[in-house]
């Protein structure tokens, strides 16, 4: 027997998001991986939205593709329009989003699984988790075809799949995503093997013909000149004339009379379909039910790539009967002669609370078992790719017997959010925010590369190219801050500028440096208008220039100082671990909650005790001390 | 309530090759059409091999372009290696053949369909057939989704998914295609209307991951400098080096000797699939079975496109026990390291024997309700492309209330394929040969466009762009006759070439014409090199010039007389019309087997009666007697 087939270092399980990037990461480590797809042809498809990034899930995206990632590339491949969403506000909540062609994205992700050496491949349907008589260590799988493959490591990430139900209105039946079957087998084989499964729900919108639409009544949402790529390796982005728009309509009154004419046959309302689903991203009937005073919400007709008309009309996710979606539709400006494709959707699926994950995303009972994406109970693809990434990292860690790779919340949002996953759990599909990041200003996009890429290296899983990149922009920061430091500017040189933007002129020399500080001031243009820029920058690489990047940290200077404090005083409590078998039920002095809670999270230090809900601070400081008299 | 989106003149269930073309041929037509089919994304996907066309297929592939279907524009777009197969043999038979990237042309396919004006795509699985109460009268569809859509004409043909089963080794399960599920109640429903159904399987070889192949030991085949395009549009293909290789092996006595021990657990041979296979397509088992003298088989290793590695190893179609699949394709020279992306496998699937349905492939017995396709037994994706366009013309013909359109034996080998269906049925995956066309010397792949885009474009389905090409290669082909004719060559101009290709040299001016019609002539190389080429040819649109076309008719001017005899006296015997309601058990002097056939198959005329196996000459010279009498 040729076991090369049936062995492997590690096996990966479904390639949506999550298990593409578990697969990568695992594979560019070194390990030898096969990734088990249903269909080989699905694999980086995008159920829902054809869009990468936006607030949080961008700083999301861009972290894992500083660590080595490839849903980055990908999107930059497969972009059809970019934008910097929150420009508004500051640069620390600046998200990138990315419009992507839905083919063009799985093609890529596609291209960039095959071009890893030692990552195989293989369409089956896993229907069982192998492991020892004992229940406890992974051993391999099962599928379909009735085949073991085996592996120290597996990373479960069957996304949506798992006993997924589909429901439009009073309609319902199995499968994973329209037009594709449901999986069975697994959440049993997991009943088994101690775990508890919850469910819980998530929907889509209808897909319409776009040449049934009339733009002339909407208001076009063009790309963004200054909208960045999203991986750090990407120089260019194509020509804002090149990508193509969105498009913007409303919903009118008119629309929520037709819909509340459903709802008596909608599985959220008759109660058909009672799991939780994404509280941010409600559906249209959610909506008006929810928002009653409204008389209208904002529609997005977005195209679904550069080869075809099929539009996605997001912020219209429906389960209500097909005939009121349509007829709903149809009275939203531009919609008249809409032709939908299908109409939306909802879908519940098996989920497994992650208080039964460790920070590494192993699972508490199963040695070399690991889930990552929706199973963990997340919503979206970044959050799906993040674990992905951190599963694939840590099934190789544990192979090598190193130890576990887990990001700080002060490090990452992808330490934010595993983070929240295990210490907090979660009752409702889990999406990121930029609120949920206490040191949101330390975690910026345009950082994750300096945060994050020299660890990705050292891992072996981000590249010397990228390490080069990396080390040469922040040395390019570091001269370009140092020379506009030592630079002073005449009020001639300045003054034009400084009024244009309406801050006050200069009446002696200043240092370039402080006026960069100033908010009205962009440091580009400042330079450029001074005639300085050449002779003083060093260039980046990557799409921010040095003075743009300097920029952001002088002006949030001071933050960053007062979080730097916050993050070591956490960190101390980091510092503090929980013995393993710690009895909580044995003290009388914190709150039952407390004890309930603690007991079934287990955290391993006092940091990720202080963030269990329900847990308070004078818990925390009663644990402080007992831990203090331990230890 | 909005009726056009329920309501349309014309739904064709299933998107696969013959689906694709029934619902382009509607549409263009001028009917409003609406394909249904699983999934969007699947449109136009090939299940099987990644190539168009093939001997007698090829054929096909053209004569559906000639009559403005979309195969062949979607193929030249998609192909990455163009050949001409049979070209040691007489043009009539050369094949072309198209090796292409399987996503490049469900692309191109859903492309081709987006870019028709009044069809409608839906994505859902249509479950029931609806009919007027008496069953008679089709009225539309329901779907998976509970809605229903009606039209007076619908088209169906969904493939080998009808409660399709998988069948690896011991292992089956239900499937439409590997990682699809399979479709169900159609088969209950068509029962209930009284059709037959039977079971039929097909196969298909293993996926491998070409980095794992050694191609170095395997022979290079690549593309061919004078293949041709499949649409008589386009103009020209990339350059050879621009195409990519397939590459040839060989089984060894040793891979035979590894088959055989997966016998005893191969469905074929204990009997867990008796379904009827394709004779001419056999799995591998099967071939070292029937001739187990051989001591190896072809096999080609095929590229899937031209952005992945995955390769389709032709020629070992298998639905052993995977292991013995791996390990014996471990024992092809080359594929010694291979990584299987998953196994061969045999599907068996309802299918509806085609003496149910008129020559217009509508069904016999509910009007409206057309089949088209593999659910009509065939094989292959032109045989099924065929059947569509076909099915979606005769569909808008019957609401026109226009005769439906038959091509007869001696036009296309779409009629020699719809007629022996029809006239001859099937027991076993009906696929094309060039030997199946009595007439195959009028019916060459070169000159479809000139037998059926005149139709097409009277249908209003062929554009007036490629009419205009056809009339003005027909003006080409006489206007170059013609010179041709009226020039001679000098002994001087000519004899050097005549030399060169091995015929004898002259020894007077004689005409060009006349040395044209010799068989070692290549009618381009010969003017060339008497220098006459650019004063005697007017230039052909498309990729045969006009002394290339001239040549063929030439070469086989004296066969070309004598078929058109034959096709005049079987003519005669198609203009004897068979009354409806004949009573063919009252003949009894024709044999039991004549009454038996003739009555199940209701031949329309003396001809179709002919064609009926079983039917002898003696029975057909009866009924000739009786009808004469009757009429
Ligand atoms: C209808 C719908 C609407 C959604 N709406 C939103 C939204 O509005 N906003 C948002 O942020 N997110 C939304 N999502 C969620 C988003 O699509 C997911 O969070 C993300 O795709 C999860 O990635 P994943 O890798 O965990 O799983 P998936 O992308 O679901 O991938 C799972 C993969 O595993 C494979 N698989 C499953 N079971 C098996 C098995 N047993 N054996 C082998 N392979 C298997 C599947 O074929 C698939 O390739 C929606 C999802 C769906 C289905
Ligand atoms: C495993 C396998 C091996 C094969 N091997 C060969 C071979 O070696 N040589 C060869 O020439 N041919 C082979 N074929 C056959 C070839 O693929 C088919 O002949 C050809 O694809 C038939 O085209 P079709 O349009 O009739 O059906 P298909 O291509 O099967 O398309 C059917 C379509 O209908 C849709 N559909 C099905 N049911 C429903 C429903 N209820 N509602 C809505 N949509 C529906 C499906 O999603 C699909 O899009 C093979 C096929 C398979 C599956």
């Amino acid at each position: 027997m040729h076991q090369d087939y049936f062995e492997h270092d590690v096996i990966v399980v479904g390639g949506g998001h999550s298990g593409s990037e578990a697969a990568a990461a695992a594979a560019n480590m070194g390990a030898d991986t096969l990734l088990i797809t249903m269909k080989l042809a699905d694999i980086g498809q995008m159920s829902c939205n054809p869009a990468i990034g936006g607030i949080g899930k961008g700083h999301i995206a861009r972290e894992i593709d500083a660590l080595g990632g490839i849903m980055g590339k990908a999107t930059d491949r497969a972009g059809i329009q970019f934008r910097m969403l929150n420009k508004s506000k500051g640069p620390a909540v600046w998200g990138p989003r990315a419009q992507c062609g839905r083919r063009a994205y799985a093609r890529a992700i596609r291209q960039e699984l095959e071009a890893i050496d030692n990552l195989k491949m293989r369409s089956d349907m896993v229907k069982e988790i192998l492991t020892d008589d004992a229940g406890e260590t992974v051993t391999g799988v099962r599928t379909n075809l009735g085949k073991e493959f085996r592996a120290p490591c597996v990373v479960l990430t069957t996304g949506t799949f798992s006993n997924g139900v589909i429901h439009v209105g009073e309609q319902n039946f199995g499968g994973g995503r329209i037009g594709e079957s449901a999986s069975h087998g697994i959440t049993g084989c997991l009943h088994d093997l101690g775990f508890e499964s919850g469910r819980l729900k998530t929907g889509t919108p209808p897909r319409v013909d776009g040449r049934s639409i009339d733009y002339s009544v909407m208001e076009k949402q063009p790309g963004d000149p200054d909208a960045t790529a999203f991986s750090f390796l990407t120089d260019d982005l194509p020509s804002v004339e090149a990508q193509l728009s969105c498009w913007l309509t409303d919903t009118t009154p008119e629309t929520h009379e037709v819909l509340r004419t459903g709802f008596d046959r909608s599985p959220m309302f008759t109660g058909a379909l009672d799991a939780d689903g994404p509280r941010y991203c409600p559906s249209i009937e959610d909506k008006i039910d929810r928002f009653s005073e409204k008389d209208h919400h904002q529609l997005f007709i977005e195209p679904e790539g550069r080869d075809t008309h099929e539009v996605y009309v997001n912020g219209f996710s429906s389960s209500l009967p097909e005939e009121v979606q349509f007829e709903a539709l149809r009275t939203v400006p531009g919609m008249e002669e809409a032709h939908m494709h299908r109409p939306g959707y909802a879908i519940e699926y098996d989920f497994f609370p992650p208080y039964q994950i460790e920070y590494s995303l192993e699972t508490k009972y199963v040695d070399g078992l690991f889930f990552a994406g929706q199973i963990n109970g997340t919503t979206g693809y970044e959050e799906a790719a993040a674990q992905g990434i951190m599963a694939g990292i840590n099934a190789v860690q544990k192979l090598r017997q190193a130890d576990p790779i887990v990001l700080k919340r002060s490090e990452a949002y992808i330490g934010v959010l595993i983070d929240d996953l295990v210490a907090k759990g979660t009752d409702e599909p889990y999406r990121m925010f930029t609120s949920r990041a206490e040191h949101r200003i330390l975690l910026r996009q345009d950082n994750a590369d300096q945060r994050l890429t020299e660890l990705g290296h050292k891992l072996g899983l981000a590249s010397k190219e990228r390490l080069d990149r990396t080390r040469e922009k922040e040395r390019a920061i570091d001269v370009t801050r140092e020379t506009l430091s030592d630079t002073t500017v005449s009020p001639q040189q300045v003054d034009d500028y400084l009024q244009s933007v309406g801050t006050s002129t200069l009446n002696q020399p200043r240092p370039v440096i402080e006026l960069c500080k100033r908010p009205e001031v962009d440091s580009e243009d400042l330079l450029r208008h001074a005639g300085l820029y050449d002779e003083v920058v060093t260039e980046a690489p990557g799409m921010l220039s040095a003075p743009r990047l300097i920029e952001i940290d002088l002006k949030y200077e001071g933050y960053i100082d007062r979080q730097k404090d916050m993050v070591e005083e956490m960190e101390e409590k980091e510092r503090w671990p929980i013995p393993d078998d710690f009895d909580y039920h044995a003290l009388d002095n914190i709150s039952i909650e407390a004890r309930q809670k603690l007991s079934k999270v287990e955290p391993d230090n006092l940091g990720q005790a202080s963030r269990v809900p329900g847990v308070r601070a004078s818990d925390i400081s009663v644990l402080m001390v007992l831990l203090k008299n331990e230890g």
